[in-house]
C-alpha cells in the first residue's frame, strides 16, 4: 500500500463514517488544519495517535503503521497547481507576494517566515455580501544568518 | 520605461526618501499591503493616488501615467519561486494546500475562496522565543454554479 | 477505483446504453453542459442526482459514492493539451485573449470573468457555408477588491 | 521597433486620446474585438485600415508599415498565463475542455471547432446580483477527413 | 484495457497474421496512412470497419468496440520526441517552419494549412543514390476570418 | 547585429521593393524554399549568392557577410511552436507521426527518413471547395547502421 | 510484458548465467556496444539473432518476439539525465559540443555527422595514473542538400 | 562586453584574418579542440595565451582580459539543443548511454568516465561511401568511493 | 520487484526490527551515510555485504541479489524536491552556489570538487539556543585537462 | 545598472585589484564565504560594509547604494546548473540527499536542517593524492511544529 492508497482509505472511511475534520482532531488533541495536513500525507502521527485515528477509520495495522512514517512532503500536487482551490494560492503567491516580502523585511529586517514553526487556521467568517474564508499563516520570523 | 524599470525607480525613490510603506499608503489612503503590491506592479493606482504618489516621490509624468495602468500580474515571478521569502508560501501550498482544500470544502461545500474579493494583512506577533509574521487571508467563499 | 477508470466506466455504460448527454441531463435536471463536466470527472453530483445516473448507467454502489465526492479538477489535461479539440481553445487563449482582457477592462474596469460563478453552452448554428459550433461563456464579473 | 514596443505604442496613443476599442474599430469597419486583436500584435491590417489607424492614433510610418505584417501570434503570453483574467480562461479550459470535446462530438461527429474560421464576441450582461461577462465563440465546424 | 494496450494488441496481431498496412488498409476501403493512424490510437474507426479488423486480427469485442472510440489524439508522444523518426519531423519544423509559413503567406495571403481537412501519403521513390522517402502533406487553406 | 535583427532587415527590404521569394530565388538559382529557409537564419549562403541577394535587397557588407556563416538552426521556434501556421506541423506529428513511423518500417526496414539530404516544396493546389496547400518532403532513407 | 519488463529479464538472466556482453555479442557475431544497445531496448535484433540470445538466456517465446521489433528508441531516460555516468555524457555536450560543431563546419563544411550510419566503440586503456575509458564515435557526414 | 559578444568578436575576427582552429592553436601550443572550446566560452586561457590570441586576432585588452576568466559552463546551449549538430550528440546519449553505461560498469565496475580529466579529438576518416566523423573521447576512469 | 518496491521492503524492516542506520553500517564495515546511501538504491553493495544486509533484515533472495547491482542514480527525486528538508539543499546550492564556485576557483585553480571520490558526514551538533546539523562534504579536488 | 551588471562590476574590480576574496572579508569582518555571497548578490550589506567595499573596489556611490538592497536570491542559476561546479552539488543532493534526509530524521526526529541560521565553510584539505575540498554545511535543526 502506498501513500496514495493509504490516503484514499481514510477519505473513504472518513466519508463512511460520517466524521469531520474536527472530530479526528479532537481524537488525538491536535487542531484540524494539522490533523487534516497529517491524514492527507504530509505529517507524521505518533505512535498512540495512528492507534486512535486507526481505530476511529477500522484502518488495517499496515496503515496505523505507515501514518507513523514521515512522508515525502509535497508529492502529488503538480508544480502548478490545476485544482482551482489551490491554484488561487499560488495566485496569491504571483500577486501579493513580492508585496509579502516586501513588508516582511521592512518589519523584520532580511529573513524569512518559518514554514516549519508554523501554524495555521482556516476559519468560516460570515458575512452579509456572503462569508468569507479566513486563513491565518504564523510562522517565526528567521532572520538570515552573517557569519 | 517598462513595468520592471517603473518598479525599480519606485523603490530607488522610496529609499532615497527614508519612506516606509504605510507613509505611502496612508497617502493615498489604502492598506499597506495592498500599496506596496499596486507599487511593485501588481495593481492600477487611480489617477489622484497616482499623482499622491507622484508628487511624494518625485516621479515623472510617464511614471504618474503607467502607475494608472492594469498591470499583466504575476509577470516577473518564476514558476517556483527561487527567492527563500517567496518559496516558503509555495512550500506551504505544498504541505498545507491539500488540507486547508478539504477543510473549505468540509465548511462552505464546493468552491473556492476568491483571490480577487480578497484582503491580506502582514503583522509583527511578538513572541518570547522570537517575533513572530502573521499573515491573514481573507477572501469571500465563491461556491460553484450548479446550472 | 480512481476517477479515471470510474470515467471510463460511464463512458463505457453510456455508449452501452445508447444515451445521449442531453438524457442523461435531463435525469438530473441540469443541463448537459454541466451533467457532461460532472460525468468526466470535474463536478461533484449531489447523493440523489448521483443515485440517478448510478440508475440509468447500471453503476456499482461505489461509483455512485465516489461521483458525490469533490474532484480534483483538471486533472488529465497536459499542460499544452494535445487533443486537437481542446488544442483549439488553447489557441483562441493564445491568439485572442489579450483582446478578451482589454475589453473586460475597458467594460468593467479592473477584475475577472468569474470561472466559477460562470455557466457554458455549446450549440449547433446551421450555416450554409457548414455548420458552426457556438459556445456562449458566461461568468460574473468579479472586481478587483482595493483595500 | 519590435512588435511589442509597436503594441506599447499603440496603447499608450489610444490612452492618451480617449480612444475606446470601438473608436477605432469604426473607424475600420471591425468588430472591437477583432481590432483590439489585431493592434495588440495577434492580426495584420489591410494598408487602407493600417492608414486609419496611423492617423487616428497619430502613429509613425514605420508602425503603420509594421501593423500590416502577418504576425507571429501567441508571442507574449507564458505556457501558463499567469495574468488573473487569462487564466480563467485557462482554468475553463481544464475543468470544461474535456466536456465541451464530448459534446461537440455528439453534436457534430469527429472534428473540432476551427479557430481560423472563427470569430468571438465579448458583452456586459446586465444583473441584479453583478453583472456579467459573456464572451461567444462562434467558429466553423470542421470534420476530420477520412483517406 | 486501455488504448496503449489495444495499440500493442492490435500489432502483435498484425504481427502474427504477417498482415501488412496496406491489406488492412484495403479490409475497409482506407489509405494504408489513414488505417495505420487510426489502429495506432489517432482516428476512430465506423462500426463496420471496426468489425471487419476485428475480424482480419481476431480482436475481443471489447476492442471492435473501443476502436470506434474518438480517441484523445497525441497522447504517448512526448513534447519533443526522441525517436529519431519522429524527431526528423520535428527538427524539419525546425528548419523549414519559419521558410513553410513565408510562402503559404505569400501563396495564400493570411491563414494555415489545416491539419484536419487533411491527408498525408508515405511513398518510397526508388533513387540510384539510396531510396527516398517522400511524404506528401496536402491540406485545405484555410484564410483567418476578418469580423 | 545579430540573426534575428539581419532577418527583420531581410523582411523589411524585400517588402519595400516588392520582392516575392521566387525573385529572391531566381537570382541565385536555388528553390524559393530553401532561399526562404536561408533568408529567415537556417541556411548559410555562398558569398556569390550572398553578394547578389545583398545587391537585390540593399544590404550592408556586415549582412552580406552574415549571411555566409552557419547559423545555430532551430534558434527562434518555441518547443512547442504558439504560432497556429507552426503549430499545425507539429500537430501533425502528433496525430500522424506514429503512422508515419510504421509506415517507412515496413516500407523501408529500421531507419529514418533523413532531414539533412532533404528537400521541401510548397505548392498551391486549385480546388473547387477552397485551394489546398500541398507539401511535399523528400528525404533519403538511412537505415540504421549494425555494427 | 512491456519493454522494461523485457529488459529487466534479460538483465538477471544475463547476470544469473554469468555472460558478458561480449559473450552475448560473439553469439551473434555483432559488436559488444551494439548488442548492449539492441539488448537495453533500443536496436531490434533479426529473428535468427532473436532465437540464439533467447537460447543463451533461457527467454520466454514472447521475450524472443518483442526483441525482433523496432524499438521506440530514447524512452526510459529523462531531458536531463540524472545518472552519473549519463550526465557525463550531457555535460560534454555542454562544454565541448560547440567546439566539436566548429571543427565539423571547418573540415567538412555545412552538416552533421550521422547518429543513424554511425558505430561507438568503448575501450579500457591502461594508464599508470589510472585506466582510461576512451570512446569512439564513428558516424558518416552528410552535407546540407542545397535545393 | 558579455561573453557572447567576446563570442561574436573572435568568430568575425577569426574569419576576417582567415585563420583556421589549427592556427590558433599552434599559436598557442594547445590542440585545436581545447581551443576552439575556450574560444567559444568554455574554458579560460593562461595571460599568455589570451595576449598571443589578442595579437592574432587584433582583439581589444578588454577582450584579452576577459579571455582569462573561468568561464559559466554550458551557457548557451538548451535543455534539448535545436542545432542538428548538437542535436545528433543528445540523440546517441539517448541511444546509445545505456550501453555505454553498462559496458562502462563492465570493464571497471561502479564509477564514470570523467568530464574534467578528459580529452577530446575530431577527425576526418577518408571513405569510399562518405567520409566520416571521427570523435575521440578520452577520460579517466573515476570509481565511486565506497566510505 | 523493482528498485522502489526494494527501498519500500528495506525500510519497513528496518523499522520492524528497530534497527538504527549506524547498526547497518557496522554490519557491513561502511559508514552510516554510505549504507544509507547504498540501502536507499543510489549504491550497489558486494555480494558479502548484501548477504549480511539480507540476513539483519531478513530479506527474499531476490532483494539481496538486487541490492548488489549498479543502481541508475538520481531516479525518484523531482528536478526541483519538494521535500522541505531535499529542498534546503537546494535552496542553499542557490544562494551559496556561486560563492562555493568562485572559492573553489581561488583556491583551486579550474577545476572541481569531485562527487564520486567523495564522501559525506551527518552529525548533530549540541548547541544551547538550539542544536544543529553539521553536514561535511569532502571531494577530491579535478582540474581541468589542458590539452 | 541591474544586479548583474554590479556583480561584473565587483569581479573586474577586484581582479584589476589583485584582491582575493579574504582581503575583502577581512575589511568588513566577516567571513570569506559569507563576503563572497553577498558580492556576488545573494546578501544584503549594511550600510558601513557597503562603503568599505566601495572603497576597496572603487565602486561608483550608486553601486555602494544597491549592495545594501536586500536581493531576489536565486535569480541567475538555472533550474538544473550547467557549470560543472554548481552540477556536482545538485548531483550531491540527487545521490545524497535520501540518505541525508534518513539521518537528519533518525537523530533529530521530523524536522529540517535551516538554510537561514546556516553557515558554510570551504577548505582546501591537503592529501597525497591529490587535495581535497572540503565543505562544511552547519545549520540549526528546525522541529516541524505540531499545533
Amino acid at each position: 500500500m502506498n501513500r496514495l492508497e493509504l490516503t484514499s482509505m481514510i477519505l473513504e472511511a472518513k466519508r463512511r463514517k460520517g466524521l469531520r475534520w474536527i472530530d479526528l482532531a479532537k481524537a488525538i488533541g491536535k487542531s484540524r488544519e494539522w490533523t487534516a495536513a497529517a491524514l492527507l500525507g504530509q505529517m507524521p502521527l505518533s505512535e498512540d495517535d495512528a492507534k486512535r485515528i486507526g481505530q476511529l477509520l477500522d484502518l488495517p495495522a499496515e496503515a496505523v503503521e505507515q501514518l507513523q512514517w514521515i512522508p515525502y512532503r509535497g508529492a502529488g500536487t503538480p508544480q502548478v497547481p490545476t485544482d482551482p482551490v489551490l491554484y488561487r494560492f499560488y495566485e496569491i503567491l504571483l500577486v501579493y507576494g513580492p508585496a509579502l516580502r516586501a513588508l516582511i523585511h521592512e518589519d523584520f529586517g532580511d529573513g524569512i517566515m518559518s514554514a516549519i514553526d508554523f501554524q495555521i487556521k482556516v476559519e468560516r467568517v460570515p458575512h452579509p455580501e456572503g462569508d468569507r474564508v479566513r486563513i491565518t499563516l504564523d510562522g517565526k520570523f528567521l532572520p538570515y544568518r552573517v557569519f
